[in-house]
């Protein structure tokens, strides 16, 4: 008598209480966005050449080899079916194998972009873009990360043979971490200390050739080669991490990049009147896409969780009867549904990120510098927040899903073995807290002085009323008050901010209080960085939106957020007297509320991101719910199974047993 | 130009205001614990056959076979040496791989032990000291983890041929996970339903032959392989954690461990004279020992990171010279100092546990169960908190490695993979906090009845003045005052005892109410369960310690512990009231003036730990702190390595670069 599980989620299914279709085009941002992700999801699950399954069990040299194959492979997709930059984009991602076309695509073409003058865009991207070279981006080195401005390489003009000279000084000098760079990239972007005529000019960019296009070795002066295992199984070893040492290596002059910046051929550094400020538009570009990517990932663990704890069954029953779903105990739904409501978050925040980005770019494109540092803020905030979030958040979908989620299968390990390294690239996530916070103490100091705060600081410029308003939350159904939500969120937020301003104060040496602040500035940082993506969530579902059913789920699922961030934080909101312990009382009363009306709903949810099971990569997960039968397909399939009497029985299992070890070689 | 970074080590030590090397004494628990760790690690670390640097680049079926020859090489030496069991114990932890030896000795002997008549123990135990058999732990199925009176294996007694016949009905039925199952053992404790007659007794224990001791072939009616890969690169997937399925396949009554109940020749089910406490006296034992581990990862992992955090450098020079080490900054401090006194804290929590145990034990003897209840569900509660507290330790101290934690030879991404499971094994952590709440529950609802709670439980007797007291504290120093710390741990962990039990008589089913508050219950058992931890460090600072400075440093991170948590838990002090928010600042305000003593000590704290570099097998822990040139080396090894040119650039590469994509065959 076999267990049919997978009728659960049929059931499932039938309880929702709006329109899944509709929910689709929702989430993914429009019927455009919706139709290209999945025709494309399911071109890249229905091609053999992209399966995943056995990444588990491959070497590194197979599993190197495997990246190479479907990456060549989906580039040749991408040519012969003629595919779109967006599509190209998607195919890429769906593919899921970090490998070098992510580094190729996304840091060697769009720095050339941002900082190549037109001569030198057209001469090398013409190459990158049909891929008659292959780049990579070689910023950090084995000593230097978070500070770009400490890196050691050196590029020293040569006005004899107009060369620059790029040399590695040290062993922590050498770059370290450039993914693609192992094995795979002919060419780099590197960045090095730029010295003319004894001068030090800081850290600039240059294209580098590092291997032959003949027959890819390292040209001579350059040594290469990979960095070795991260994290995980499959996970980041499919990518060739590499390091890179040069000894007097010589590049042609016009081989850094100049847009904002040149060498002349007599040595002289000269400026460009290109503004600096566009560096920080492509952070904001960079930025806004890891966002947007954090809700991708933290979607698929919940996608998983959602599904498994709904086919999984554990006590409930003392007659030997059908068990509960574990997704009817409140202690899950407590971690899942926030889980779940924090991936829409980040999505709707993303979505406005994108918005932001445009903005900026064309205010940037008008000289308007403005709103630049406040959305620089805005994003290296976002950032930081929404990825610890992510990374935290998949590892409880982990153990949401009990043992099996140990399993390789289920998906969830290399989820997270490859999500993590999310908190430390494009800057380590406290120290992107710590330029929020830095930006925050600026606004508050300029509070008095007349200007006023805009963006997503406008709410500071209500200093004077959100210091001393109280809450006006008087039972569980106020808190799904839109105005006192934010209320209690803005009101947290600046008192948070002003109580570090008036701490540093104190100190004589600003600089030495806000390194005795620091633990105190990154949660004012957080506070702040919640309260945009709790507003933009509620903006979302205060606007329109279409679809039977949808906007109810929608703000269930903002309400959620919002209090589940309250009552994690709730220190934060009663010291700072923004909301009562009863009121924080009542917003719990809310949340479970909250959750018995997601509960119907939470398989649909999950169902709405479109997720193919080859892209979720998990037994667990499964559409179709089956998930028992085909755990023990996957447990055969492992190499260990390949004989019943295992390896290694003879030489050491045997002669234990017959207690002969001592007479046998081991 | 070299920077020699290991003398940034030698410094740290120097710095240290306390004696290294009686701190070693105190956390080893004593003199002669210190000396047993220390020899036999020592033992370990200098056999090449232990060592562990290659294990990320084995295959599974060499990593399988790798920990066959580490394991029968331990027992070759545990013999040959005559190690005690202590050092044998010892030996195998400091082995660091998962293998069958664990189950052999930690599950499938202490079974037999605990369950078996004396004739059973006379019998088996016989055969497996000496491993003529090798046995292991078969309980959790494919549908069965925590609910195990919900397993579906059946063992249903023949009185025909006087046997039982162990079937498994279903596939959600197969046994799914124990460890050396898969491949290596000969025998399994297996736990299956006990059905007499048509009556089913419910789910008992049985001695069960799997393999064939001539030739290892699984006999007739046996199914057995192994699950698959688990998390991580190395880490568990040393293990072959199995699959086994029963059809039909009979074993002589004789082989049901009947030390609590047996079966008749005749098929009548009696149950003995022996109390069925002492099962749960096992699990106090095997629950303590998790405890105990729970420090020894922790620790390991905050060695790595503190030792890194003291070499790395980045940021604070303007000029290209020296630059800040990592640990000197306060957010660095922040994350790392509360995991260090987390270490300790559970170190000594431990200690306690095991003088817990031999007192429950020594009770038990004596027929006392009055403790039992209280004993059981203070180890249940301390299990869960630590292995917690422990799997979030290890990630975030990778975290504070930075980039470099990533990689697989920093020793971090294996530990969090093999440690995490403690989550879930022995009990899941949330089921097991719910089984606190409700024995809090039953606690507070007896206060009135004159039953004085007893133990970790004493504090609810002072109920009356807990729960309207008022925390003292005026200054920051008042935080170093031990009883004003326990009042305010008791007062908020009472009153959200007290404040659940109150909600819960709102409701008229009982069991309704539990289940829709269990958010509420898991958080006041984590309350009182924090309690313990820091009730029985500050006893430990209170008492006798011997050694020059080391008592000193011991109440600095037993307040850095203390106030750490009230930290993270304010919004439960505040919204008890068992704080304010001033007194939540003061707090925090006294947090950094004890990082700012611990910081010269850090390093030495660690040293403490008497970890060799083989046992913490991270590049950047090592103790000479001569992490980069070793960072190469490590990196040099990777097969990726062996050719500067790489296996796949004919077949892809080169087509790709030479655009003969099109014409190549993928």
């Amino acid at each position: 008598m076999e267990r049919v599980d997978h009728h659960h989620l049929a059931d499932e299914r039938n309880k929702a209480e709006f329109n899944v279709d509709d929910m689709k085009i929702v989430w993914a941002g429009s019927r455009h966005a919706f139709d290209v992700s999945n025709r494309i999801s399911r071109l890249v699950a229905n091609d053999p050449i992209f399966e995943k399954s056995k990444r588990a069990v491959m070497s590194r040299k197979e599993l190197f080899k495997n990246t190479l194959r479907k990456s060549v492979h989906a580039w040749k997709m991408i040519n012969e079916l003629r595919l779109s930059d967006e599509e190209g984009i998607k195919l890429r991602s769906f593919m899921d194998q970090p490998g070098f076309l992510d580094l190729h695509w996304g840091m060697f073409v769009p720095a050339i972009k941002g900082q190549g003058t037109e001569e030198q865009q057209h001469k090398w991207l013409s190459l990158a873009n049909k891929m008659q070279i292959i780049g990579c981006y070689a910023q950090t080195e084995l000593g230097h990360g978070s500070n770009v401005q400490g890196l050691e390489t050196t590029a020293t003009f040569d006005p004899k043979t107009d060369q620059f000279i790029i040399h590695s000084p040290t062993q922590t000098s050498s770059k370290w971490w450039p993914g693609g760079l192992g094995k795979v990239s002919t060419h780099a972007v590197v960045y090095a200390r730029l010295i003319t005529d004894g001068k030090d000019h800081g850290v600039h960019g240059f294209i580098v050739q590092l291997r032959s296009l003949d027959d890819h070795s390292p040209l001579p002066g350059i040594t290469v080669g990979d960095i070795g295992m991260k994290f995980g199984n499959g996970a980041y070893n499919s990518m060739d991490n590499g390091f890179l040492m040069f000894d007097h290596f010589r590049i042609p002059r016009d081989q850094m990049l100049m847009r904002l910046s040149k060498v002349t051929r007599e040595g002289k550094y000269v400026a460009s009147d290109v503004p600096r400020q566009l560096v920080y538009g492509t952070m904001v570009y960079v930025r806004q896409s890891i966002v947007s990517n954090a809700s991708t990932a933290l979607a698929r663990a919940v996608c998983i969780a959602t599904r498994y704890s709904a086919v999984r069954r554990q006590f409930g029953s003392q007659d030997g009867g059908i068990e509960t779903q574990v997704i009817d105990y409140k202690t899950q739904q407590n971690r899942l549904f926030p889980l779940l409501a924090s991936a829409y978050a980040f999505r709707f925040v993303g979505e406005w990120l994108k918005w932001l980005y445009t903005d900026v770019t064309q205010r940037l494109e008008a000289s308007d510098f403005a709103t630049l540092p406040e959305a620089h803020a805005c994003t290296a905030g976002l950032k930081s927040m929404t990825t610890s979030a992510t990374s935290d958040g998949i590892e409880e979908c982990r153990k949401l899903c009990g043992g099996h989620g140990y399993l390789w299968c289920s998906g969830l390990p290399e989820l997270f073995a490859v999500y993590i390294p999310a908190c430390t690239y494009e800057g380590d996530n406290v120290v992107l807290q710590l330029q929020v916070a830095r930006f925050l103490m600026k606004t508050v100091s300029q509070l008095g002085s007349g200007k006023t705060p805009s963006g997503t600081t406008a709410y500071m410029g209500r200093a004077k009323h959100l210091l001393q308003c109280r809450s006006g939350v008087r039972n569980a159904e106020d808190w799904l008050n839109p105005g006192m939500v934010l209320q209690a969120f803005e009101a947290r937020a600046l008192r948070m901010a002003v109580t570090c301003a008036n701490n540093l104060s104190k100190f004589e040496n600003q600089e030495q209080g806000f390194s005795e602040l620091l633990a105190d500035l990154v949660e004012a940082a957080t506070a702040h960085c919640q309260l945009i993506v709790v507003s933009k969530f509620i903006a979302k579902v205060e606007g329109n939106i279409e679809g039977k059913g949808v906007k109810k789920q929608l703000k269930n699922l903002c309400y959620i957020y919002a209090l589940y961030l309250l009552h994690k934080h709730l220190g934060d909101f009663l010291s700072t007297n923004s909301v009562t312990p009863e009121q924080g009382s009542l917003a719990n009363r809310q949340l479970r509320s909250l959750y018995s009306q997601v509960r119907p709903n939470a398989v649909a949810l999950v169902d709405a991101f479109d997720y193919t099971d080859h892209y979720l990569g998990s037994v667990l997960g499964r559409y179709d719910g089956n998930v028992y039968p085909k755990l023990f397909e996957e447990a055969l399939k492992d190499p260990l199974n390949d004989s019943v009497v295992p390896d290694g029985y003879h030489e050491y299992i045997r002669p234990l047993i017959k207690q002969r070890f001592r007479s046998a070689k081991l």
